[in-house]
């Protein structure tokens, strides 16, 4: 019997060559599944349509705006997840839910092989297969890009010689990856990082440095969760994307770093994440209002963690599970409110209120009203600096160095 | 033999009246030392002489504005020192500065005594406290804040009735610590978290929010210190002021929070640093460039461990001096120089070079001249995703969970 | 309305007197409380008589054995507890529990004062101090030891002058506490670090050094906890007191060594925990087994974290909570068999066996049935070392250090 | 010109075989290159006989006894490297060193190749290549038994085949690698993880179990390294020699347990470590005396990543340079005597003494001439508990869980 395998599908170019490619490399029958995260751009039945002409024997199109939202984008706020103390993740996160969806489809469709888009020297190759060997180890990999030396430019003239209906014209200078938690965007010319972007490069934020007026809004958290937007309730996705929209317009979100990748090499990136960056800086100032000093520190070593983890591939690996367990718990009390004014690029708390503070007025007031018994600091001071006192009385006993 | 109280002196309205305080409440002679960490204000001159103007039988002042700069500035750039992510060390690198020198004075002075206006539900007294026990045991310490409940209404009806050459009209709503690196803002109405910070709070920074033109700098980096701006050699304090200037009008290092403070309470912080917001950017950009990933990664915990030990009042600690030489060793080739956007409140690195760079155009780039050899990638994404392979494997067989 | 003191009471000479010195000193009644932890010595029954007959209005004694086992002792097994990789938390383990009681029996009776015999350099203070500002912040604490200078000699003197029913003959040289979990003893003698021990020091363990033969012993455990021994099944309490018996026997869980107070200073220590050290033991090497490499090194130092937080008196805090978290979820698969030879004050492991091991015989072995593709190695190797490889090439460009 | 392959050589069956198998299947000359970390057995100059016999154009022996001790023992003491808080990294130590003599030899020799017996599933192939790559980039490597299949039953084969003078009869079930740090034995039986190590395995150690007298031995540390052994001056050589004999002879130093390798797989191991064992044991009370109790606690994490680092090959690492850093700072004061008595397989501290120590009898002791002052403990309780009475506080508030 015809072996079948699994298409990664997005619906351009290089995917929807790879078909009849896949098929004549491998002998196999293709199928296209195209997995919806909010990238946006084309109509998904278009797309499953031209999967169908490219010669797939199946093409599916999924769905998973809700699921990526609530899975996969709410665990990152909760871990205020940002690589390098700045990348929101994401690519890093939409790759595990495609996953999920190619080892569902394969299943369904009796597929033996999953194939997917990248190349050898990147993060998704990793993200796409130490995934697909956690939920499913039968199933064999081939990416062209890695394993055939497959380029676009073969691509390009492979479909001319096939007659692909595929556009070949159109030739962006960009590579881009985007879905409701951001874009990436990278391009030969910011390959020399001494240049800076310019403003073609963007496209879910508007330019910063242009006069408008500034909007403010208040998001409602419960246990970390974002679940209402000036007071009205909203899903996780509608979250995401109003905010995307709104921070948006006021240029908020863009990122441009040198960037540590798993393979080893250090590459440069410009990312967009409008709504995630400002999700972020609302719950990292709710978590500075309700969360105990001594989780708060501890949870910066797990905070970051989670994004290496996720970056790194191993969204499905025991210890994302355990850190997960560990942040769960002290979401417990995330819950209240969190002004932001959103302007000229800059996501700003300018108020934050809730039940379940652990600001106590009274004992941080110096005016009328204060409860803090000072008489108790002396006795504090002295003994937290012991043993600093002890170690100096030392060093100069041993006539070691001071100050 | 009369005791000698070696006395933190600022100039204002407080210190200046516990000059006489002192003396009544511990019959000790009051040595005043006034220490200049480029707090700006008034002529050193005139508050040397309103200390002795007010009683005191010695009165110093220290001009530490180069020690400052470049003993507890650059590393604290070095360490990317942002306490809770968020808060440059302002007070906090000041005080053990002028604990050094305090200590100085009463070597000098024949001091047995040292006091400071410090409260106590504030760091500041276990900065004072911890650094004094660390560098000279053997003083006393008395804050008249806290061990005598010494409040401005006394000090003010203090001052008066003493007839103290003291304008005691002035009555700012505001509480504030300033130095060469930043500025906090501590006032009433602030103390209602949901307050939003009013414009007259600020003092270093213009309002991000006016529309103004760009401002574009290039700093270039030596082993982790900055040492030219725009081509110019720049001491670091040179270094610092400039920034301050220059990110200071473009409304650079604004920053509310709500912060747990040392003696376990929660506090509501206004601060201003655009030197040390505009440094830190630019040095952890260049340390993504010329850092090694492992390096990297560790680095943040000990950044973190470091801004808490400084922010806990633990500068001489000798936990700090260790950190220290880790790195130092991570900073020999963070060296190179880096462009910053300064604008409408953000500082943003558009550039970045460096001889000890990392980044390797042909291992990075995904054009002409590649140099990295994909056919690695497969074994090495194999074995790296083998043990959560084998633990999803050993879920599965157990009946667990999977995705 | 007179106020009521609930005493921590654990039947010996200092808080027998405590009871009458405190009635006479605070004007309060007390209720003496003593928690049978597994300490052993007298009847509970004689205990509660004694405190009557020395003036208490109530006394309660509680068998929290049980609960000590399963809700303290577990818990520390599944974090391999060991504070500076040796103590295994004797004290520090049974205080939050007294504590909880000691509330429970306020509550009961009316008590708004608690009472402790701790002295204010050591660490009990601390555990019941802040586990009772979590449980009942409400409650007042008066500590004799402490607050009033209340001495052994003093209360020698006192039950003499009162004609308490005590025998003040009885004097020991050690200052013992003691509970299921182990032992520990303070001593004049050892208070010089120099010297050793002697054998007169210990109770829960023989002399490893005399010979006897060998004793082997299967533990099972079920996610971290174990559930039987030589496969009958045991409840906590039975499982650690078996192992106490049975690895007292041979010598094992002594310790001796100089440890880190929290209130600053350094002390020597010598404590006996059997049973702990060989539970442990075992749960170490099951964990080797069964839990996956990257949480095994990630929860190190949340075990680490875990017994700082117990011996810093701060079980009831938010942070212990999320650790727990944490913790609970990498047990899920350490369930098996660990066989251990107890001899000559050595507990070593010989064999293990588990249903969810990830040891996998066929990747392990040189032998036939080996199922490793070796072919992947070398591309795991190149990326592994591909930063290392770069950075080096960096440092030769640059003239730096090489080997 | 003929290339060169540089050939790690043990003098063993496997790689006096590969001499003409690699010559053969490269067309290059081969250069052997054996290097004396202490694994004692044959005489030096007869393996450097049999490589010549065996076809090798050049022979090299190295003494890297002294080297090994000081760069590669020592700082693992001071590092505490014990893997899994168990394994000292007796083969990880000394890999890096051979690298750097093979590299030598490749450069003496004009080497292009560089080649190892280690297989594609051990960790020894990353340490050797890793090191490869840091040290001479351009040198490439060859692993016959990794690359070309080659197997032991092959090389027995061969050898006949060619006639080499090697005596293939003698067949040990032991895999083995030793040097001065210690010993690490695989073999068939222990494969299965339910069985136990016999006897037999044993080479360094004498049988704990049998009856004899105790040995106590005084080892005195100046910064954190061993400089004197009962008073009398050794090198680093001789520290862990004479602890080798000394502490072998009571059995100490064996370990058996299950270990991640970094390949991602599980493995059973047996080693035997009696010097690396005492003398970290020694270090590690040390530095409970004179190190500062944060300087400690952090340092456990650095210690942690350390022996990760030399275990997974990352010994020529830019962390390890920095992690080194950090842990030479917190030696400075790690001097003084440690007295351990070596029995029944117990490396067991009984007493320490430094000039450095920040163990202070007044502090310290409960006796006469008590210095620290109780009165401080209280306000030092009260707000080290604050954030924890705080969080307790407001879960009751909200109806949360208590204790």
């Amino acid at each position: 019997m015809t072996e079948r395998v699994v298409l990664a599908y997005s619906g351009g170019l290089d995917t929807s060559v790879a078909i009849p490619y896949l098929a004549e490399k491998t002998g196999a029958e293709v199928i296209a599944v195209a997995v919806d995260v909010g990238q946006g751009g084309e109509d998904m039945k278009v797309i499953r349509q031209r999967a169908i002409d490219c010669g797939a024997v199946e093409s599916e199109v999924v769905d998973a705006r809700d699921e990526f939202a609530a899975g996969y984008c709410l665990p990152a706020i909760r871990a205020n997840a940002l690589y390098m103390d700045r990348y929101p993740l994401v690519s890093a996160l939409s790759r595990p839910l495609i996953v999920k969806h190619l080892v569902a489809a394969a299943r369904k469709h009796g597929g033996t092989i999953v194939s997917h888009g990248c190349t050898g020297k990147g993060n998704d190759q990793v993200r796409f297969e130490v995934g697909l060997g956690a939920l499913a180890p039968d199933l064999k990999v081939v990416a062209p890009a890695r394993d055939f030396a497959w380029t676009r430019d073969k691509a390009i003239a492979y479909a001319e010689e096939k007659g692909l209906p595929i556009d070949v014209s159109a030739k962006s200078p960009y590579s881009i990856d985007q879905n409701l938690w951001g874009r990436a965007v990278e391009t030969g010319f910011l390959e020399d990082i001494w240049n800076g972007p310019i403003e073609d490069v963007y496209s879910y934020t508007a330019n910063p440095a242009e006069p408008r007026d500034a909007d403010e809004v208040v998001i409602t958290f419960d246990a970390g969760v974002p679940v209402a937007i000036d007071g009205e309730t909203v899903t996780p996705f509608q979250a995401v994307a109003e905010l995307n929209r709104r921070a948006g317009a006021q240029g908020i979100g863009r990122l441009d770093m040198v960037e540590d990748r798993l393979v080893g090499i250090k590459s440069r990136e410009v990312y967009e994440a409008p709504g995630a960056i400002a999700l972020i800086t609302a719950h990292q100032e709710l978590e500075a209002v309700t969360v105990e000093r001594d989780v708060a520190r501890f949870k910066k070593s797990v905070d970051q963690r989670w994004a290496e983890l996720a970056y790194d591939g191993l969204w499905f690996s025991p210890l994302k599970g355990s850190l997960d367990a560990f942040i769960d718990d002290t979401q417990k009390h995330v819950s209240g409110e969190v002004r932001l004014t959103l302007h000229g690029g800059r996501a700003v708390v300018t108020g934050r209120r809730s039940e379940s503070s652990l600001y106590d007025f009274g004992m941080a007031t110096y005016d009328t009203g204060d409860t803090f018994d000072q008489s108790l600091a002396k006795g504090f001071v002295q003994l937290w600096g012991l043993p600093s006192r002890m170690a100096a009385a030392r060093d100069a006993r041993l006539g070691g160095p001071s100050a």
